[in-house]
């Protein structure tokens, strides 16, 4: 018995600060501001360490819904998940995408197949000293199949896009866990950002079967033959524990929307960017399918650490005017878009245990006008 | 009666001063250095204008050959046409391509189809007030046409790719056309260098009947609606004349190659680069074709002036910190490298008047094992 | 009969979006929000056209005073001039300089000497085909006459800083002139900003006798010889109409401050900031005076467009990695925090007008304890 | 009784292959060829991983002085110590100063007071296992107190500048060390830089009686409170043994000119700088003093780890844009410049144990003219 809907809805942005476009969706009731569940968007920074788009997309969204849902800003930033990757380089081109979920009573009847899902959980506050390792693998992982009860997804098969938001190191949380006696991983803030969005998606790796359970604290970063197919992290520093937000398939949604993937092997796999489109339904650009149409496409992108993409070398990673994820992300955008038809797509750096190393997930959701 | 030859090998190297590729090739007696006509390369730069990775290129190769050909490095660099080009962003590979030719006395029996020729001729030297106006644009269509004879092409549709090195402005110059009662373009070093491509890339435009002849002074940079679908040009300050560099298919010539060209109408037409490797053969990576394997492809980038790419807007001409010329490299050369398989490919910057606004020419050459 | 009273308070800033400094101060009765005339502050951007930690903090400070005044954060944006500089580069340290302004019932007894006084003004909305020209030149002088006796200055020589906000061209501004059949000084809106703020300057040199008034448009970012010593202007799109504020000395002001100021001749003008230093009283670091404390710098630093420093030839103007405004000012700044023994001092870009080429006006706050 | 005389000579350079100026002197008979014992330079590249200038500056270099000297290009690279310092930032100006050495048979009568010696020596090669630990800490040690003994100087207390250049690990230099059963310090080539810098200034400290002898493994690059005073390396990939040049003063020359320094214990200590220019009878610019002149200046610069600066936070550490090393060399460049009223100085990034964190050494030549 089919019980909710998702919606799926793609607005460009003209500047970090910019909410015209949703608060002009919200003024025509095509979004319920109650609704919303999560916010994934594309802002104008560097993707760095001092990227401020990201945290001030985030005021301005909260700043924005507070009246519309008769809450603080900071009221706002607890209840929806907001997940800002900062960096259009090349083509691509901000945005955000609003994800809603409501509970329906009477759903259309002659729906068939398998429709968007989402779901979400958290885990509980991490200690310092857990994030990068085992623990923060483990609760990650049961956040991952909660989140999946919330989708009213069963067959991991049916997951094809998991974000997480978790935490980062900062020196007062190095300085706490060590006056405690404890390690932290790393006591680099920058270092930590990779050893959570490592161990987070080795939790979505567990979580699904793609590994097995038993990952020592001296895999993160490391054995990167261990990686999920679908995870796509993100590492902030207001947050202590992860928010993980599950995007499948399920015979229980009555959306509009289907969601598929494919891996990337490496930066330039313009094969898997055509088989996630073919796995919805849709054509490469400029070929448009008949009922279906592109909502947007979710990538992670990196350079590889090995140096070389199909044994040419890469410079990438030895530039000291350009960080590597900046080059990343506008190689990957500008193959993704090239293929899609547009650069209002959602590809994001720093892809450690995200698909094999060079490479990462990318997922597509199609709208289905049938 | 064919009875030219002509050679084209892409050597990677690990720097900008690396010429020990090249030189193994010469040592094994793959390459005669005698009949090198022209070498470009990607270098790792910024290709902006303190991007010193092309001029050590060049007397990189200078210095080496010197000895080979009994010449100065001076004579070497008047002998052979180099073309570097900067910046190797997201996946791009620096890399160099050499193009030999020598007469055949006897040619192969069975030889079917037009095959590569190459061929190269240059202007007179220009006035700085000459620069960016009708009598560059002049002087180059009777280059082009010079050079396609000596490539033996007669029809333009034969000819898939002109590159040319043409002269920029320095205070110097601007003084000197300034005191004998002239105005140049313009009194900028960086601005002249849009002005003298843009007039060069009018000028094979003009040769090859893709306009007609009757372009003003101030059609440059201004009438985007003219441009030439072959034309890549490149400006420096080492000379005052226009070297041109025809690159087509010919009957006279007995070479291995084929070479075909598209023209790309944004920076993400996939479709376009697609046909240009269907134009000589070829398939999307990875997709073998008998018979037929991948040289190397040569295109042009360029951010769109407007500040959209299909409907969406980009952010590569407001961003203070990454040049633009560099954010279109790195996304069409993603997008090329994914449908290639490869990113030693020459993807250069800068397209004024080289194919529409924001989009520009892509060339594609095979060797042909038959 | 001195009756108004100045308060100037320098507060560190986290990040752009960091109000917490100031509004401690406010809760603890040290700044009265009603008092607050304008904020002056230095943010962590790349002070390009791509800087969005200036609006982020504009946003932040409107957003966060709002509520203190009883108006919307739109109102406060309209009652208090924010000027906001991006770049903080080398050891420039971000913050806010706040400026407060109060009438006094009863001036305290012995009080000598002229004191900080601060006057504001505004001109009228220009039309786009006005900015850059003669109309904006005489407007300014018109404003900073009012601000100056705004400020109970009379005497020019008081002067010795004048900030101003002006306009900026967009696209949407030039055709809206063009439709009324004007043209503007030009049609890039980057090249806007350098316009508005050199006509900006010289309506302060106008205005305080520096240069003569028969200015024409055609001096405007040429006549480099015309200049004034005190004028700091930054350019925005949010307003129409410049915004003067101008800090001065006057015997009407019962403020424990002191402002002077010098120039900088060039971008190494030691004795320059020293001078200034001197003028209210304070040594170089780390020579402490008696009664004197330093409260902040106001500077503005620029590449020499000849492309040298004292007959050394400077990178610049030639580095595409790397823009000249950010290099001035890391390099201005290491040279006046050196001086001054503090990295938390306003470094400004962007030159026009303000100062001689390649230097710039230099200005210091004192606090007498006396 | 005196024997040696030494000369220094700055000569500015137009690009990194310029060698126009050295070649005129040296066509003048101002500089004999076979006395040049090193060349230091600055040059216009990022200073970072790709820098290629400090390269190509070398090549131009060896390849000019090579007919010179009747050698090889090789050959004088072996025989010249090379060091360039890429980046030149802010109003740095690109330099190379030319030391030169030769015996003197009957030494001017009337000299008084020690006078610039230089000594150079190298140490063995070293074990990829060795850098960046106890072995490359002695063996540099041994040496410093080699070339003091080369440049006639006994007393540490005369050795005002030494300068090291010194190897980095590749992943090959790690592999062979892993193949024989040891680990290297780090597998990182841009972390074995440091490393290597930071082992080699700790061998200046150790050789200079500035700290004990007993330093361990574990102090490198943490024991930041051990540094040498006069030390500034500089690692390259293409040696793997230290090669020490000691600038001091010594009663056994005869030349024109004297070395002093100072120590900057943070990024704004212009009193340190003052200091350094007063040891050698200079003042600060524009104060000309008799009989003195400037010759060059040489000082190390680092961004703060700590992320201040006397108390106010810097932003160089978390700029994804700029190196931080990049920010640090503008705005120490901007400070000593403006002390020593000139942009051509030599100022290099990275002083891991050169002075304290976030300060440097700053060494200066005067020129006598008595």
């Amino acid at each position: 018995m089919r019980t909710t809907s998702v919606g799926v809805i793609r607005i460009v942005t003209k500047g970090p600060g910019d909410v015209s476009g949703l608060m002009a969706m919200i003024g025509a009731g095509a979004i319920d501001p109650r609704e919303i569940l999560a916010i994934l968007g594309k802002t104008e920074g560097n993707g760095g360490v001092n990227d401020f788009t990201r945290e001030y997309a985030v005021a301005a969204l909260c700043t924005a819904l507070a009246p519309q849902l008769s809450l603080s800003p900071e009221e706002v930033e607890q209840r929806i998940a907001f997940v800002m990757s900062g960096g259009t380089e090349g083509v691509l081109s901000p945005h955000i995408t609003v994800f809603t979920r409501r509970e329906v009573e009477r759903p259309p009847a002659g729906l068939s197949g398998k429709r968007l899902s989402i779901g979400m959980a958290h885990t509980r506050d991490f200690l310092p000293e857990e994030l990068g390792r085992a623990a923060q693998i483990a609760e990650t992982a049961a956040a991952v199949r909660a989140a999946m009860a919330d989708a009213g997804i069963t067959d991991p098969a049916d997951v094809h896009f998991v974000q997480i938001k978790c935490p980062l190191l900062t020196s007062d949380r190095v300085e706490a866990a060590s006056a405690r006696g404890h390690k932290t991983a790393t006591t680099s803030a920058y270092g930590s950002m990779a050893y959570s969005r490592g161990a987070s998606a080795l939790g979505v790796a567990v979580a699904l079967g793609e590994t097995g359970s038993d990952i020592s604290d001296e895999d993160v970063l490391r054995r990167y033959d261990l990686f999920s197919k679908v995870a796509s992290t993100s590492a902030g520093i207001e947050l202590m524990h992860n928010v993980v937000i599950v995007l499948g398939n399920s015979a229980a949604s009555v959306s509009e929307f289907e969601i598929g993937h494919a891996v990337m092997s490496d930066a330039i796999d313009a094969a898997a960017v055509t088989s996630a489109l073919k796995s919805v339904g849709l054509g490469v650009a400029p070929q448009a399918e008949a009922g279906r149409e592109l909502v947007n496409i979710f990538a992670k992108a990196e350079a590889s650490p090995d140096g070389s993409v199909r044994g040419f070398r890469h410079t990438m990673l030895e530039d000291t005017d350009i960080s590597s994820t900046r080059h990343a992300r506008a190689a990957v955008g500008g193959l993704i878009a090239g293929l899609a038809g547009t650069g209002a797509v959602y590809v994001s750096g720093g892809a450690e245990h995200q698909g094999p190393a060079g490479g990462g997930p990318v997922a597509v959701i199609a709208r289905l006008s049938d």
